[in-house]
């Protein structure tokens, strides 16, 4: 299974990119795919093509209308390991917490 | 204001690297600099020096026992902007809640 | 037309990663599509289906015998712009020189 | 050492951003710092404080006009090697060339 985070914003449509950025999001919502949004981006869950398509159809949209667009993927790989949406920031934590109370 | 998310994992200690991951995290936490972590990374926010300061103890602590290490780093600058690790995902999660009920 | 410049690692293969960079760069050469190396990555040119599918294949190939991969993707799409990955150097290197010139 | 590539846009100046990428390489070059240029950003090698002061300057320059920039940054760091500026192609063309031949 994957984690994929992406962020995508269009260069030429000034400062203010909400409005493309909630245009992605719905196409995100809508597709099912377990998502995680941060301030800098989004993580889906799924497998390569699974995640890969919702990007896909992020950029078809957002080219529609915007000549420019920049755009970052980060993809990390993990064999047989699931359900990391939640299981890697507790994980992390965890260990955090430890080494806070020694 | 600047939001920086990062990311730095060991390439030479096999396939779990939570260790190091929480190493950096005790260090962001302690910092005292504002942050949010995600399942990809850990967003910063501050000024430049602020946040960079953070994104070099990390490196340095990680430095001392690993002889690889892959860093990824993303800024975003907006000119008088504060208050956005919570901001930003409201007024996206705002526009897609208009969105959806239309 | 798209850039899209990419870098993929296995993380539980220790610091030499050369092997496994050199069968990705196999399969990027023979698919066609015209590209160019850096010490960072590879950046490739053509539609978004013609260099996400080299990425993918690059992919499935590393995780054959890789429990963990790390991959990074950016992605700048310009409307209508071809030849960018000769183009894009030389028009920042033109606009260098007149600078150093003044 | 380090390499580190970066690539810094600001998201308010339109479609054509060269005039503000080709200042930032005013500022590499004049930095001294061993640098490549290639179609998605620079790579520099150096040790830390080094190659990120170059990165600050091309920041603090852009932002004196430019209201949201956008900054990506990749960091490699291995222990003990230096002039993997050339090194690293060289490296894994060889391995390709080899696998080529076979």
């Amino acid at each position: 299974m994957i984690l994929l985070e992406f962020s995508m914003s269009p260069l030429d449509k000034g400062e203010s990119v909400g409005e493309y950025v909630s245009r992605s999001l719905k196409i995100i919502d809508e597709s099912g795919v377990d998502y995680r949004l941060n301030p800098m981006g989004t993580v889906l869950e799924g497998d390569w093509d699974e995640v890969f398509n919702v990007v896909k159809k992020c950029y078809q949209e957002m080219s529609k209308d915007c000549n420019r667009i920049s755009t970052n993927i980060k993809v990390d790989y993990r064999k047989g390991k699931k359900g990391r949406l939640e299981g890697k920031i507790k994980s992390v934590e965890e260990r955090l917490h430890k080494k806070l109370k020694t």
